[in-house]
């Protein structure tokens, strides 16, 4: 099968290496690269359209990242019938619906393990467990650059720091937002569900809070209650309705969760017959991204899509209730204040997320920290 | 697909269960059961040859455990054209080669992905992952009645205590034996090295130290040395050689399998391009086994046997060195001493398997404690 491949970054050089050395009838015969003077290689192209309108070529695989023109480029791929593989998690989690639609009508097959979990077989997991059970809930850690940043200040560091350092080793972007306000798992958290509980919910309506204004103060306040802390994405099934959020949480020391330390993801499933399962592996990086996305390859030679449902469009349940600290310098609402721990912070009532959303909002503080105890 | 189960205990009563609610092509015909008083359903019958001459049955479920007769039956059943599945690790460690030399003759497929690592979906990984990368090693908790054991000893219990109390819950047998002098991981390192490497060596050839002889004492010196014991199963790949040891190990406390508590079981691997990745899961338990034995009906019934070269049959290298603590009434070897611990416990010198195992030997102390630091 020949192969035209949109991006040739961090992971886009790795399918190449794998893929040059594997024996399989995988072939890469083209490569997009965004300009004359990154072309290394006889098969690199500045011109999308030599790939696109090669009718040799059978499969895309897209490591540019970004929307545009990431996205256009895959649905114009899968209009010209050919199968698409991505490690595009925030474009594919913005047009889910759209490409697993065309997809289905083209006749063609989309995979995205690469999206979430890095190197980690997270959704090839989730559909081996569904063919025997019901998943009643997941929650992991999705985000190896947060997961480095608590790590480090764990060890010491601020967060200032800690970021440093990540971008340093090229763990985090220049712009680290998408990592450090949540939004990568949210994309993550979002392309689970639909995985898991063929539940469709946009990325933006998942409560999400990062760790921007993490501070050693709440660092050490964990410590002293035997947890640490770790950004967590969390998905629980209810009757008829299903509850999702992303946010700093406090896990005890001798769960297995907060031993998952530096840049590595881990992942945790309860299922009806299989109980609590747990993955965990490099979550990022060249190598291990790329053999993900290279599973997804030799998945689709052997016809194996990822089984796309028509899913349910709801919203996210947010009547649950759990407990959460909040530190600010502003007032929180105080009927739902349970303890003061010093002038600047609170531990909550049980409350639900919705109560929480709008007492945050409220409360009109840009440096608010959260996270779930 | 019509099956035929053979034993109804704890496992195949589980395969009963999922497989009677399940929505699949796959029906239990009949189901064997030791005597008449066990019968209670009409598909029962202590009559095994109505089983395996019963041409609509296409596949056969072992789930009796033991030698014989299960492995009599599963060569008959072969013989007759059956696929089979099993979770006797035992028997399929034992008898390994004979009945994939059996199945491919005779073109059906085995499968056993229940015999090692219970839920956990571990001999599907390792092919998964080996379709890309070469394994360079792996190690793990593979036995889940050791592992409650040890961690009723870390919460303070004697190891009579500890076992008497998993014998109560179900979790160790009356005769403990093939759990706690470590056979019972000997079988699924076995396994798992045939399925990783196509290295196949005799299970009585794997260097193996249980958890027996364990005292407050050993944990005690670990917890000092900030690690907890565990009952490890390991091997390494080296240039044209394998290494394989079962043996109680100190693992630091912040590493994640120091953490996998309980009758959890856990294993790491380590891959070309994947980089270290790890399970963890019900490592036995009637709901979750009986998943791993239905993940494997459904594979067949999908064509898909677990692949089995003709492996190589070599004796594992003995050569590699490690660090061992050492502690008996008798003396040991004192050139390969490097410190004296007390007056019964001495650390090792990096010294070979095979001078730990000679100089053990030459101690003639069958109450000694070993384990790897």
């Amino acid at each position: 099968m020949n192969v035209g491949l949109l991006g040739c970054g961090v992971v886009g050089s790795g399918v190449v290496k794998i893929i040059d050395k594997l024996h399989s009838d995988i072939k890469i015969k083209k490569i997009l690269v965004r300009s004359e003077n990154e072309i290394t290689d006889k098969r690199m192209t500045t011109d999308v359209d030599k790939i696109l309108n090669d009718e040799s070529i059978d499969m895309i695989v897209e490591c540019m990242g970004g929307l545009e023109p990431a996205h256009s480029y895959i649905m114009k791929a899968i209009e010209h019938g050919k199968h698409v593989v991505t490690s595009n998690k925030k474009m594919m989690a913005t047009y889910f619906s759209e490409i697993n639609e065309a997809a289905s009508a083209n006749h063609v097959l989309v995979r995205y393990e690469a999206c979430v979990g890095g190197g980690i077989p997270w959704l090839h997991e989730v559909e081996h467990i569904r063919l025997i059970d019901q998943i009643a809930s997941f929650k992991g850690i999705f985000n190896g650059t947060t997961n480095y940043i608590l790590t480090s200040m764990e060890n010491g560091l601020s967060f200032d720091e800690a970021l440093k350092q990540a971008q340093q080793l090229g763990y985090a972007e220049a712009d680290p937002s998408d990592d450090i306000d949540g939004y990568d798992v949210r994309y993550k958290c979002m392309l689970s569900m639909a995985k898991a509980f063929d539940f469709l919910c946009k990325p933006e309506k998942i409560t999400t809070y990062g760790i921007r204004h993490i501070t050693s103060e709440d660092m050490t306040y964990a410590r002293e209650h035997g947890c640490t802390i770790k950004l967590i994405g969390r998905a629980l099934r209810h009757p008829g309705a299903f509850t999702c959020f992303v946010m700093p949480s406090m896990i005890k020391n001798n769960e297995v969760l907060a031993n998952v330390g530096s840049n590595i993801n881990g992942i945790e499933v309860d299922s009806t017959t299989l109980g609590l399962s747990m993955y965990i592996g490099q979550g990022a990086g060249s190598l291990p991204t790329a053999h993900a996305v290279v599973q997804d390859m030799l998945s689709i030679v052997n016809g194996d899509g990822m089984s796309y449902r028509s899913l349910k469009k709801r919203l996210c349940n947010r009547q649950q209730t759990f407990t959460f600290y909040v530190r600010s310098s502003k007032p929180f609402n105080p009927e739902l204040v349970e303890e003061r721990i010093n002038e600047s912070t609170i531990l909550t009532k049980q409350i639900t997320l919705r109560s929480l959303n709008d007492s945050i909002k409220a409360m009109k503080d840009e440096n608010v920290f959260v996270m779930e105890v």
